[in-house]
This record gives structure tokens, C-alpha cells and sequence, in this order.
């Protein structure tokens, strides 16, 4: 009974399948050997962008910054979700790499950003006083379980473009984002107008892989220095690398995170049916439950893990609780049961 | 044939088979997992400091950077050798790190800093108008192959402490260090007076695996923050921590270095007997080996793999040559046989 | 009729009289000289701070960024009104000078954070996930023109110092909260809580000027050094220091502020007397004024000069009217004249 | 007898004059006045560099690190000379304003960077692993107190724009630098190859006044907000403005500097008549002497302010002598005289 996070979850079988065979005899550090070629090629393949840069690194924090550090001069804005991860769970690595730039957090429904909202920001001229706006990045699946629309995603991005700032999208669970729409890749990504992705592997059964997708090659070289200069080019990089191929080929990614979502909407039904209420639509493979006070103390003496959260009103207790490719029908029932 | 470089070589069959261990059911993120917990545990055992905390990261120029930052203010100067790593191969990492420190980079015989060399670059007083010196880091196997011995360390470590530095240990290559001194990992660090030490397990047959330790404890906190701000903080913590105790038990790093010092002995013998000369002493598992133009091509077109080196005088080539744990007798032979 | 800000008033004519007195023969560059010296006592003594140290600089977002850099680790959180100069007027200097800390604005009402929306901010753990709350940094006279009370500022200070934070002021304004509170320096500041202040001189009739003063001595070489590193150690510094002991001299600094106050006094009335409303309290001598659309154009065209704010209201236009040591009564009636 | 600096000199009369004259009223801050357009004007004009942009602070470390950070990225190599002044006396401040970019400090007989030299440092490839050779500084006066002529200035800035460098000119004294060389202020900068210019006034008879000139207009916009985030724009900057055009026109800021070479040249005539022997070539305004041990003592006790410097040799002792536009032939004697 497993909620705490997706990225709490073991590596899927073929990942080590993949880290034993590539474990023989000497290969050539910095990605400079083929499981690395391959992987790049297989992510670009996947998102149907040839002739985007793919770097390999171990955490989303490390996407992330580095991703927004090519898109943000020093004294460049960043927009986002005033709930996002970027914002509230990185210590502040946002501004450690990009040299000192603002987040500017925006509110929003449901962890989304809408529109209007980003005008507002967007709204009046920045003069030489204040920040300049850069950068837009948005989340999807979203800190609050939701989602994005693709239509939501383009008219955000073409908002930003269009005042002249790039756009980054934190894919941290971009699969699942995938899964539960049925979109390509390619559309929710650079055909909705992302300049700059961060790929999540580590939360869908991968054993601390991520990937920075740059779709403009001619940023690529700034950001090999950018990930060198911050001590995430691997040497042994192969280890990353040869995970990748196995879990994106026949789609095996997607299918991981459609049983994460379906693990939740089975979790999220028999909640409902037991009288819990949820703070967000439940959208993907992430729960934001709240219950009467005195269930948690219930749920963890039977084995339950997960994070409690700021309970919504009197008397009741909250939880987020998340589904991963690992968790099973079994592990929701014995949750349910123990309700 | 493959003598490009330790980093190059595959993992001990202990370190996989430790991660497929660990791979089974949730665990809690970031380092709040039992894996993590008894790693910490092993290395503060080997190193004979039960005070000391020990940080996990998946790359040398991560720990480095992190390690110096801990010690150095940004308007801080930190001595190192002029060939160090830190100086020649991180790409600016410590000086991003610290926040722009500078690196000041002393000469020295084969790789290793001279005592009066550390005290005339400390004589004289530092007004507002010039950095602050700050700190003294040192390499071990240095980059030219060759050994401080313990009294050197603590020589230079009483240089530094006197004049109000704080000490660190680029340890890379700490195992091979200590199995070609036979000095104790305490010995050679912080009863020889360093502060904080890179503790290296990746070129010495771990999956990309290396350790910030800091002997003043009151500083881990900080070296908690940094990291997660530099995006270093592992999610899946497990797959690191899990490759370390295997690897320290019985002394097992220790004998994987005996190893690769042998194997680089055998071929250094080798290399003498057919006539090459070494720019540096051969000390550990490195080799910087001279010999006669046309010789490159011979042993590439026989399968050897390394790096080629500035040559030293006209009608010379020279190459680095670097042993690791998985080198095999049969593979240096085969080298001297196509020479 | 200019009455666009303090800072574009000229220079009171003994600080001009002083740098020429001050212009005779060579001095030591870098603050060695006597005008510095007795500058700073000056400084101490209306502080009643004979252990402070105080640092002269040429902008107040130089004294801003530099005090809150020494309060603040990159890592840390600096807690500000959502309006204050730091967050909206300084295009990121406070992330540059603190390598990367992260501005939390507060909301409040004129200007002024609550204690509870403090208390708030602080509540809860801080894991290695989020920035570590670091700093409170409050502005008197505010941005919204009004005042904290000095008890207002020791129980700000309070809450701060409790959760372990240190506590800035800026003062770029102080002079005016001073003449329009009768407070000490004294008791505003240090005795109040305060760990830095930015002790403003430019917007009070000196020709750029303003100090850092540092209650605790012992960071005051770190200020030193920060200073220079931030090219704000002047050369000539001189020019800085003398003009500050006759503005100082006899409370000729406070006379001024209550001047401007008395003629900001002066305009709000009459504009009450025309029907105009204030968006926030009239305290010091700033007027966040409202009045019919078409004002704007008539007050112009009659040659007052102003910035126009935000309208509250459809059919209204607002105005910022800053009065300063230079503004006469005159200026005042002419302008209301006009209106 | 002050020799310690022309940065010690007082300001000239007709400076103080133009800051009473520009003391009157009203005036917008942050440049947007009709002084700072003056100005910026007669800088452009003296440089036949229509287009340039031009951007006043009040230190030569604001100059040199603005200008540097506008040709450097974090990751790039900045190479200077050895000595130089961003090398040596900034406390880090490039590397503070850069984002941690790494200085090299090239060696040079008497302050200069001989071609082959830079060549040299310039051979081979960069790659992820280093640091990028990103910008060329140099500084004339040097800081031996010698000049480039100008075929020396643009053979290494052709050097370093084939390599695909950038240039900047640390021109703290070039008043000097032209006074002494008879060259026209746009052919010893934009015709010879400098890319950037920190212009400076200061150590030349203004009262902390230096400017950034950028000859590539599209990078103007950037400085300006580099500069506002550093706390270097100046709210009242009419006061640096109003002091460059008397300095400027009709060529007296080279009469002064002329003037200052002049009394050098007499200097070190006097010092050679009486044995001194000089560690530099006296080319502008600077003497790098050297006599015998017990000199100091004398001419101190009779009144000379300037700096020793490291003795050169056994019973030596040495003296960094500095004229300025104030210095009069009595004062020289008078010095010569205590000699």
C-alpha cells in the first residue's frame, strides 16, 4: 500500500535488464558511446523531432533548471504555477541556474494557469527597474493531478510567444499527461509551441533518468556546457542511457503510465463510493483526498504510505496519495479495505 | 585493450546485483530509505568518523563543486594545483558553485603542490581589494599519476589551517591512494587535517556513485541545501546508496584499487623493459608513458583504446594509460604485444 | 512643479559646499581618509551605534542588495511587502547580490505586512525541498507612503527573530518615518530589532549617497568585501563622505524630511479640499492621489511633473506626488491652483 | 608630494563648477535628464562612435565587470594579463558580474600580453569539459605603467576575433594611453578591435565617474539592465553626467593627461640623475622605481605619500610613484629634492 509518490516506486524489469547488459567491457565516458547515441535517437524519435538536443541527467531538478537556465537571461522573469514544483520544491535551483532570475508565481484552479491570468502578467511594459519577462513553464500532469489541454497548451505558449518569451514544459509526468489523453508527444510538446522539455523518466519506472529536450539545436552546445558546469554530465553515462530504449520502445512508457492512471481512477472510484471527497479532478494518476478526521491514524496502522496534506476544513483530514506502474489492483483494494 | 580511462569500465558485478536487490517495493524518496541510511553508516565506518556526514552524488564534479562551495565564500581564493581537475576539467563548476570564487593554480613536480609553494602563494596580507583565501584542495592519486604521502597532506594541511583555510580532498581516486600507500582512509583525511572529502566510487567500479563527506558536522545541513539546489539530490536514492556498502565490505574497494595498480605496474614494467619513458613516476594505476612517433597508429589499429598525450620532445608520442578494476593481465600483455 | 520623486530634487547647498571644501589636495583612495572616518562616526552617532559599522554606497538598491546578501544565504528566503523596491524595483539585484535567494512578497494592506500574515509565512517545517526562510526585509516610510509604528516594527522584528530570521530596513525614506513619528534613529532601528539598514541619504538632499550600516560588527568585513566585489567601494570616496556630516549636523537631515512631509501635508489638503480621495494614508511625503479623468492633461500643460498611477476606478485617474526638501509652498499652491 | 594614486587627485574646477550649475531644480532620475544625454553625446563624439552606447558608473570595477559580463558567458575564459587590474584588485568582481566565468592570467614582460603568447593560450580545442575562450581584456596604461601602441592592440584583438573572442579594453587611464601616444581615442578602441571600453574619468580629474561604451548598439540594452541589477544606476546621475562634458571639451581631458605624463617624465628623469633604476619603462604616468634600502624612511619622514613595492633585489627597495593632473613641477622637485 504504496501512495507516497510515483517516484517511490521500484525500476521497471527491463531497466535492469538493460543496466546488466550494458555492463560489459570499457565504453568511452561522457555519453560519449552507443547506449547513449541510441537512447537520443529514441527520444527524438518518440517526440518526432529530429533535430532536436537531448541531455541525459539524473533529476527533474536538474531538467528543470537547466532547461529554464537556456531559456532565462539572469535578469529574466519566470512565469509559473505559484504551486509549481520549480517554485516551491527546488531549494531554489531555478534561480541558482539561471544566475539569480525571478519566478513569478501565478494562481490558478487546479495547479492550472489560465490564460487570462498570463495576459494580466504579460500586461504593461518592463522597464529598465524591473525584471524582463523570459520564460513560461507550465506542468502537466499538474502539482493539483490535472491536466492540460493541448488547446490550453498552445494558447498559453502562443500567449508568451507572442510578449516575446519562450515556453518550457516540466514533463516530470509528461507520460502520464500522454497516457491519459491519448495526445502525441509531438503535440503536446513542440506542435503546441514548448521550446524546452524536460522528459520524465524516474517517475515512470526508470531508476533516476530524466532528459532535457531542447527543440532549437542551436541552444544544444550551450546546454552541454550548462549540464557539464553543474556536475550532471555523467561519466559512466551509458548506465542512464541504456535504460531508455527499452522502456520507450512499442510505446512500453505509455503503457506503464495508463496503468498508473487507471490504478488511480480505480483508487479515486472506491474513494467516492466510501464518502471521500477530492480537492482536484482526479486526471491522472495523482489523488488529492480529503476524509473525517481520524482516518489517517486508521490507514497507517494498516501499512498505508502517503503524504498527509493541509486538511480543507474542520474535521476532516486530507492526503495525497499517488499511483505509479508498480502499484497493484490488490495494493488499492487493501487501501479501500482499511478505509 | 581499453585504457582510455577507470571511469570507462564497467561496474562490479556486487553493485548490480545490489541494485536488483534493492529494487523490489516502495521506498521512501530522497534519501529517507534504509539503503541510504546503512551506506552512510559504511562510510563513515571505513573512515573511522562516526561524526562525519556523508552525501551522496552521482558525479566527481558534483561533489567537488559542492565540497568547495561548503568551505569557500564566493569572494573566496581556492589553491589547487594548476593541472587539478577542478582548474582544468569541470568546465567552471566550483566557480558556479561557490557563487565565483577563484581558483588560484599552483605549479608543482608531477601533479603535487610543494609546501613552500602553498606559502609563498599565502604570504603577504590580502587587503579588501583581492580574494580571500579560503581554501587548500588537494588530489590524491593526482592528476599526473602520482601520490601525496600522509606527511605531505598533513604538511600542507597545517600550511592551510594555520593561515585560515579549510582543507579539501579531491579523492577520485582515493582507494588507489590508500592500496598503494597502505595508509587508512582516516590516516590520509581528517587526522591528516582535511576538511571535507570527494569520495570516490565511480572509477573505482560503481555505477556512477561518489560522496561528499564533511568531518564538521555542523556544516552538513548546508551541504543538504546545496545539493538539493543543485539539483543532486537523488529521488531514487536507493540505487546509489544500495552499490556502496557491497563494495567497502571486506575491503573490497581497497582490493579492486590493488587491482588496478598492479595491472598498471605490470604494464609500466612492460613499457620500461621495451624501451618507453614516463613523464611522471608511475605511483598508482596511471600511466604517462613516451615513445617513438608511429606508435599511436600500431597499437590502434591492434584495438587498444586510450587517450593520446601532448608529446614531450620531437619524434615522441605520448599517451595516459589508466588501469582500473576490470583490467585483466591478458589485456596489458596483449598491449605490450602490439607494441 | 515637480513633484515626480525626492530623487530628482537637487543637492541642499551644503553638500555641495562640502565637496568643495573637500576638493582640496590628494587623499587616499578607498574610504582611508578623514572625511570617511568622520563620516561614519556620524553615522554611529545619531545611530547611538558606536559598534556599527556603516559602508557608504552611491544607490539604495547597492545598500538594499549588499545589506540583504550578508543576511541571507543563496538558499534562504527574504520576506518583503508584495510592493516593496526589493521585490519590484530593482530588477533582481537582491537574487544577483545573494547569489540566488528567492523574495517571498507578502500582501498587505498601504504597504504594511501584518504580524499575523508573518506568522503565517513562517508556519511549518522547511525540508531541503524549499528555501530556508532567511530574512525580513521591511520599508518605512512604504512604498504606499505610510508608516510602521515602532512597536509595529519590533513586533515584525519579533516574529522574524523567533523563527531564527534576521531583519533589514530599507530606509531610503527613513529621514521622513523618522520627522513624521518623532522617533530616535535609535529606536526605530537597532532597539527596535533591526539587524542591517540601508540608512538613505539621496532622496533626502545628498547628491547619491547612502549607507549600509551593520548593527553586529563582526559581518562588517564581509560587507567590506561584498562592496567591492559589487564595484561600490569608490575610488574617491571622499566625495561621498563629506557631504555627510553637515547634513547630519544638528538634525539639518531630520529638518529637511519634516519639510517635505510639511509640504506633502500641505497638498494633501488642499487636494481634499478639491474633492480629490487618497488610494492609501498620507503620512510622510508621498500622496497616492485620485481624482476625475482629464485631470492629468490640465496639471501638465500647467507644467507640474508627476508619475500617474494605476486608476482605482473608471472615470478616475491617480497620481503619485512626492514632495521633497526642495518643494515650496509655492510649488504646492500652484499646483493646486491648477487642478 | 602625493604620489600614491591618481586616484587621490581632487576633482578639476571645472567638474565641481558643472555639478553647481546642474544643482538647480528639478530633474527625472536615472539618467532621463538632459545632462546624461550631453554626455553620453560628447563620449560618442570624442570616439567617432555614433552609435555606441554609453553607460556611466562610478567605479572602474563597475566598467571592467559590466563590459566583461556583457562578453562573457558563465562558462567562458576571459583572458588578461597576469597583473591586471581584473585579475588582481576586484576581489573577484568579474567573476561576481559574470556569472563565474574563469579569469586567465597570461604572463607579459612590463604589463603586456605578447602575441604569441595569447596565441598559445589560445591553441587547441575546448571542449564540454572546459571552460570557452569567450573574451580578450587588456588594459594600456598597464598596469607596469607601459603602453601598447596601437598596431600591438589590434594585432591581439585580431588574434583573439579569429578565434571568436570578444575584446575589451580596460582603459582606467587612457586619457594617459593617448595623451602619451598621440593616437586618436577611436583608433586605439572600436578601429583597432575593442568591442567594449570601460572609459575612464575618474583617475583623471572627475569626481568617481567611469563609462561603459559598447560599440555593438544591440547590446546596449543588456548593459542597462546588467547595470540597474547591480546597483549601479544612479537615481541623480546628473551629477556624474554633468562633469564629462568640460572634461571633455575641446580635448582637456588630454591636457590633463598630458600634463600628468609630463610631471612622470620629470620624475623619472630626477630619479635616473640620482641613481634610481626603473622596473618598467616610464611610458605614461606611473614610475616603477627601485634605490637603495633606507630611502623609504627618508622620503616619508619629509612628507611623500606613495606605495612601496616588492624590493627587487637584496638592499632595495622599490616604489609604485603616480602622477595626476594635480601634481605640480614643485612637488616633483620637492620630492626629488627629499631623495
Amino acid at each position: 500500500m504504496f501512495f507516497a509518490s510515483d517516484n517511490g516506486a521500484p525500476a521497471i524489469p527491463e531497466a535492469l535488464a538493460a543496466l546488466v547488459e550494458a555492463n560489459a567491457g570499457g565504453a568511452l565516458g561522457y555519453g560519449n558511446d552507443p547506449w547513449t547515441r541510441r537512447a537520443q535517437e529514441a527520444v527524438r524519435a518518440v517526440l518526432e523531432a529530429p533535430e532536436a538536443t537531448v541531455h541525459f541527467v539524473t533529476t527533474g531538478t536538474a531538467a528543470n533548471s537547466l532547461a529554464l537556465a537556456s531559456l532565462t537571461p539572469p535578469w529574466g522573469a519566470v512565469f509559473c504555477h505559484e504551486d509549481a514544483h520549480v517554485q516551491m520544491d527546488e531549494c531554489g535551483a531555478p534561480e541558482f541556474f539561471t544566475g539569480g532570475a525571478k519566478l513569478i508565481g501565478l494562481p490558478g484552479d487546479a495547479g492550472r494557469i489560465a490564460p487570462d491570468t498570463l495576459r494580466a502578467a504579460l500586461a504593461g511594459d518592463s522597464g529598465v527597474h524591473s525584471v524582463q519577462p523570459a520564460c513560461l513553464t507550465l506542468t502537466t500532469v499538474t502539482e493539483a493531478g490535472t491536466l492540460y489541454t493541448l488547446a490550453q497548451i498552445a494558447e498559453l505558449a502562443g500567449i508568451a510567444h507572442e510578449a516575446g518569451l519562450k515556453v518550457h514544459l516540466d514533463g516530470a509526468r509528461l507520460a502520464n499527461a500522454l497516457a491519459a489523453t491519448g495526445a502525441s508527444p509531438a503535440d503536446m510538446t513542440w506542435r503546441a509551441g514548448v521550446d524546452a522539455l524536460s522528459f520524465g523518466g524516474t517517475k515512470n519506472g526508470l531508476m533516476g533518468v530524466e532528459a532535457v529536450v531542447i527543440f532549437d539545436p542551436a541552444k544544444g552546445r550551450e546546454l552541454e556546457l550548462r549540464r557539464k558546469r553543474a556536475g550532471h554530465l555523467a561519466s559512466k553515462m551509458r548506465y542512464l542511457s541504456a535504460q531508455v530504449p527499452p522502456w520507450l520502445e512499442g510505446g512500453r512508457w505509455l503503457d506503464l503510465a495508463a496503468h498508473a492512471n487507471a490504478m488511480a481512477a480505480r483508487l479515486a472510484e472506491g474513494l467516492a463510493a466510501r464518502g471521500a471527497r477530492f480537492l482536484h479532478p482526479v486526471e491522472a494518476n495523482m489523488i488529492f483526498a480529503a476524509w473525517p478526521a481520524g482516518t489517517h491514524a486508521r490507514l497507517k496502522a494498516a501499512g498505508a504510505v502517503y503524504y498527509d496534506w493541509a486538511p480543507p476544513g474542520p474535521g476532516e483530514e486530507a492526503a495525497r496519495l499517488v499511483a505509479s506502474w508498480a502499484t497493484t489492483a490488490a495494493e488499492v483494494d487493501a487501501f479501500l479495505a482499511a478505509l
